[in-house]
């Protein structure tokens, strides 16, 4: 009847007519406005709470009379004395409708609501767990109409939530009964609403009304590092981050070596995956401790790695993964319970990992994927993540190509000589006056560079001890913008270059940083070996992408999203400098943070982002750098600093590399030396 | 094109024209004729054997020519001499179509086989289990095309068999590689092919083609013994059954003390589901070792049990069983992995229960039910399960009503002063001379009477050590056919009776079966107080089957069924006489054996099964008799032998029970006595 009160919910901005005397719930229900209720409309859970808004409102063409909605009653004083109701709040069970009303649903009391995200250029992440908390009143048991507690309970589900063939762990079977019995047949169950394999299943059962909450774990497993971010299901927020070292670096440094533990002992790959699943338990029960949260409410678990990770955690031998084709066991998503895994949270906690793309580019990638979401981008996005392996997306809403490429861990610092890992004490940013041509610096831990006054004393506690991945990166860089190093990658001498830092050292130079040897500390040098390595991890990065932008038909990108730890701190400037990424506007180089860990978080509070990644993943184009002759030619080419042949326009534009060549004679040029690092995975091939 | 030539397999009768070349397989497979085949037609397994039948159909209206099939080829030639063709047999899948032809299919080759049942009466069990093998090969992986080994055998499986959306189980990825690159890109799976709460998933891998078969379990776990049968999933053959004892017997020897152990100690019932767990698992190991089967082969299990060792079984306390309104945990059917219950058959063996039908009426009725199907019958039907609860079913086509009555031990031998449970030495078998009203029996173990010649020498090795349930049913019913006890249950004296076995015993009188006192031996002896036990529990059966007769509305019910290895032993005569069951031919009247272990075989051979007995028990009305008045009248008049006021014309038409009475005052008659037993149960309602 149009002469029934007209409703209208904000923001949705969806309106109807309801007859006088119909609760705000049920209005916004039947209109499908997104307002939360665990209690169904009992007013004991206080998630419908709504901000009735009264006076004239033109844009909507109404006038809310100050009796638009009921009187405030008796359970919302009751709760606004018990709790507190802020102020201009209703609670959308108990307020019902008079007349014209318009209504503005606060996030807070949304169920989809959206998760707000550092980054304000990067994809929202709606709420919609996999696991949600209903309470209901169940049918007491009759001898006469015998049933089970749980088909009663089930029957509940169905009539007061639409909830269709629940079915129950067997351990909810098993404490099901007090627990009905002590809430008087009232009780809150967490349900998993239930996915492809699974049907919708009970996975905790409480008496009453339960005040509380139910968490999930995005898990990052890194070859080095384990990450967790403990989310609360029902808010989104993460609770708690913590961090272990992955146990597994007792048995090799990186990946490959770790396949060839396993390769070479008979039960090594059982070993690593017992370290992997005791380092994450370690990991859970601290970040439990922390987040001040009871294991067992720890109901679902999201983990993202790289496919040898991913085989190792579930007890798979990476044997394959070490030798061309590098077969995946199983490239899908994985939908398994906590104890699979023995993992020390609820027992029968879900567990999802990511689909993996392809033999080298795992479920991380997928999860950086998600949470970058190339394929939504109207721009041409290179998104690459750093680490011991590059994993590389190029795409658009038109297509998205993935690879991977071994750029081993100079990045991380290995394998350079006076490099270590990011750590308080490493240097971490580096300048090169252009006059006297001798390098100043930055460590992590202390705020000023080394030629400000106080330095000293302010790193006398971590002291100056090396040189982290970013900080070798500006070296380098600095070193070629200041002419110090020629673009087939030697260092000159000191009186080519005009430094007094550099020395020669054997039948090359070396460029001096720091020297602490008369305070008992280390001399921190760059050699011509380092920048050779740091050529080739560069180059292999480089040629991935342009890999990819053959394979897309494109000389360009619009804009490269850096992603991964390292790739926060790395500098635009100087990466281009290196021709590590492509040529590209510097505000257009933007750092994704830990992507992989963000996608597994969105994964985790929001279960159609699963079924996106999945199709996404598989629509995704994989290209082997192994098997692609092009590879090998960029990668010569990208040897040079910045690119033998790749023109870097736009860098050009803003620094001019002085074009010096140390090389007196013979070959010297980056390409003859490549290849170490990279023979281990052609060996196989 | 009508050209084409005609085929018709027999016996299915199903026909259709088919081009010339078409392969017999492939024929069959377009008309849904059921030939089996795991290999794919690929000539390897040899399951689509078939046997063309050649000359003057007329029946048919065909005359098959000598050259109606393809000649015999070399894929045949070689699976013959290598294992044998039977004379007649080809291929299905070589035999190609040349002219018109009768093709009979032969018992061995359908898929969905009839499996042999003893009893003509019983109804046929069609082979369908859950598991089946697949023979399928893999595309080998691409670089090119990164998938996962899983991601392509599922893409095989979907191609060459359209099994859709199958998972593999953890162990399964964990064991795949290696398997599919010795099986050189061919293997053979096990599939489970799923159910209502899980996915499809495959269960077992192995390189080529697989020879052999996978097995399943058909477990009745009683209270007192729990038995299995070992089947083979392919065929349906029991390849080995075996029992033990429930070792749950030291914590209670029946049901209720077992759930007030539970109640009085604080760890009970997780002792007695581990205790059980034990017991189920030295089970599986000796009926593995017996039918020389790898344990791992076992892949799916049924069990059928009563409600209380159902929660035993699940882990889960049965304290409310033992208290009105006897609310079970879950009454529905429960699909499990053998992991949850620690069973050491296949880690991820499919499990499956029963549902149960009532607080007091288990899976174990529910297989009787699903074994006999009342629901399908044309008659009323009324089916006992007896054991220390009996379980009643009564119904036809419209309809199934069930309880269960407290029987009590009693006819297990228990309570009796000279019973003893069914063992060799154990009087089974009784007669009383009419003339000399002394008895002659039958030891279990022994095929001769007591009074025959060589009857020393033939039980000197058991002895004669008690009577066993059917021997105490035989003897209180003889003697009350032959006067020695009359309708009340009083035995009369020895003057009374004119039976010298007769003799005072206290205040009241003893009937001497056997005495074995001079031999060393045992004084075997039926008191009056046996009499009352053998009243109370033959009264509580037979005023169950009433109960659920006055609630179907009728007088008498046209056949009995006795289930249960007790029921087997029974005779029908004599248990009739004694008012244990109502009023019916004795033809009628007929044993079903173990048709809870029948019920669980038919439900792990064929899962369709399964649907069908979740449905008919959410269809049976369940009757609960503690709180039906009528079943306190129906007692007490059942507590007469025969009965107090239901006429027994049919027995009365057989045989002509003498009017005795030997009360010569006071009370005395059964019923002051009764409800010993019962008041265990009716003290918590």
């Amino acid at each position: 009847m149009s002469s029934d009160p007209l409703v209208i919910f904000t923001p949705s901005g969806k309106r109807g007519r309801f007859p006088k005397g119909t609760p705000v719930l049920t209005a916004a229900r039947q209109l499908g406005v997104d307002l939360d209720s665990v209690c169904g409309g009992r007013g004991i859970c206080s998630k419908c709470q709504v901000s009735p808004g009264y006076g004239n409102f033109s844009k909507h063409g109404v006038t809310v009379e100050p009796d638009a909605l009921s009187e405030w009653n008796a359970v919302e004083a009751r709760y606004d004395e018990k709790r507190g109701l802020k102020e201009g709040r209703r609670l959308g069970c108990q307020a019902t409708v008079q007349g014209d009303v318009v209504i503005d649903v606060p996030p807070e009391s949304q169920v989809h609501k959206q998760v707000v995200r550092k980054r304000a250029e990067a994809r929202e992440i709606v709420l919609n767990p996999s696991v949600k908390l209903f309470y209901v009143e169940v049918t007491e048991p009759d001898m006469h109409e015998p049933s089970g507690d749980l088909e009663r309970l089930r029957k509940a589900l169905s009539e007061q939530w639409e909830l269709e063939k629940v079915t129950a762990d067997l351990h909810i079977l098993q404490m099901m009964q007090p627990v009905l019995r002590k809430g008087a047949w009232k009780v809150t169950v967490a349900v998993h609403l239930g996915d492809q394999e699974n049907a919708a299943r009970i996975m905790n059962i409480w008496p009453g009304y339960y005040e509380g909450t139910v968490y999930g774990l995005a898990v990052d497993l890194g070859s080095t590092t384990i990450a967790a971010h403990l989310c609360d299901l029902q808010t989104g927020e993460v609770v708690a981050s913590s961090g272990v070292m992955n146990p597994q670096i007792r048995f090799g440094e990186d990946l490959m070596s770790r396949v060839s533990y396993s390769m070479m002992n008979p039960k090594g790959a059982d070993e690593m995956t017992r370290a992997v699943r005791e380092g994450m338990n370690g990991l859970f029960s601290q970040i439990a401790t922390e987040g001040n949260v009871d294991k067992n409410l720890i109901v679902d678990a999201v983990f993202v790695c790289n496919p040898v990770m991913h085989h190792l955690l579930l007890g798979i031998d990476p044997f394959e993964l070490g030798q061309a084709p590098f077969a995946l066991a199983t490239s899908g998503a994985m939908r398994l319970r906590a104890d699979d895994l023995d993992l020390n949270i609820h027992p029968s906690a879900r567990v999802y990992m990511l689909p993996c793309i392809a033999g080298h580019v795992g479920a991380d990638a997928a999860a950086v994927a998600l949470s970058e979401a190339p394929e939504k981008s109207e721009d041409l996005m290179l998104v690459v993540d750093v680490g011991t392996n590059a994993e590389i997306l190029l795409g658009n809403r038109e297509k998205v190509l993935a690879c991977s490429s071994p750029t081993g861990p100079a990045f991380e610092g290995a394998q350079i000589s006076s490099g270590q890992r990011a750590a308080p004490g490493a240097i971490e940013r580096v300048e090169i006056d252009p006059e006297t041509k001798v390098a100043r610096f930055k460590v992590i831990g202390c705020d000023i560079w080394s030629d400000d006054e106080g330095f000293e004393e302010a790193v006398a506690s971590t002291g100056i001890t090396g040189i982290c991945g970013s900080g070798i990166i500006e070296m380098v860089a600095e070193m070629r913008i200041h002419g110090i190093v020629d673009a087939p990658g030697l260092i000159g001498t000191a009186e080519q270059t005009g430094s007094p830092s550099v020395f020669a050292d054997g039948r090359t130079n070396s460029y001096l940083v720091y020297d602490g040897t008369d305070k008992g500390g280390p001399k921190i040098t760059v050699t011509n070996r380092d920048i050779r390595e740091i050529q080739m991890a560069k180059a292999a990065l480089y040629s991935g992408a342009r890999l990819l932008m053959d394979k897309f038909g494109v000389d360009k990108v619009d804009r490269v999203v850096l992603a991964g730890a390292f790739g926060a701190h790395i500098s635009p400037r100087h990466a281009m400098v290196l021709g590590m990424i492509p040529d590209a506007p510097l505000d257009k180089v933007t750092s994704a943070g830990n992507a992989a860990g963000t996608g597994a978080r969105i994964a985790l509070l929001n279960t159609e982002a699963r079924a996106e990644i999945e199709a996404t993943v598989k629509a995704i184009h994989k290209v082997e750098t192994a098997v692609e002759p092009r590879f090998q030619e960029h990668f010569v080419n990208a040897s040079a600093i910045p690119n033998a042949v790749e023109p870097f326009p736009i860098l050009n534009s803003l620094v001019a590399l002085p074009d010096v060549n140390f090389n007196t004679g013979g070959s010297g040029g980056a390409g003859g030396e490549r290849g170490g690092r990279r023979r281990r995975r052609k060996a196989s091939t």
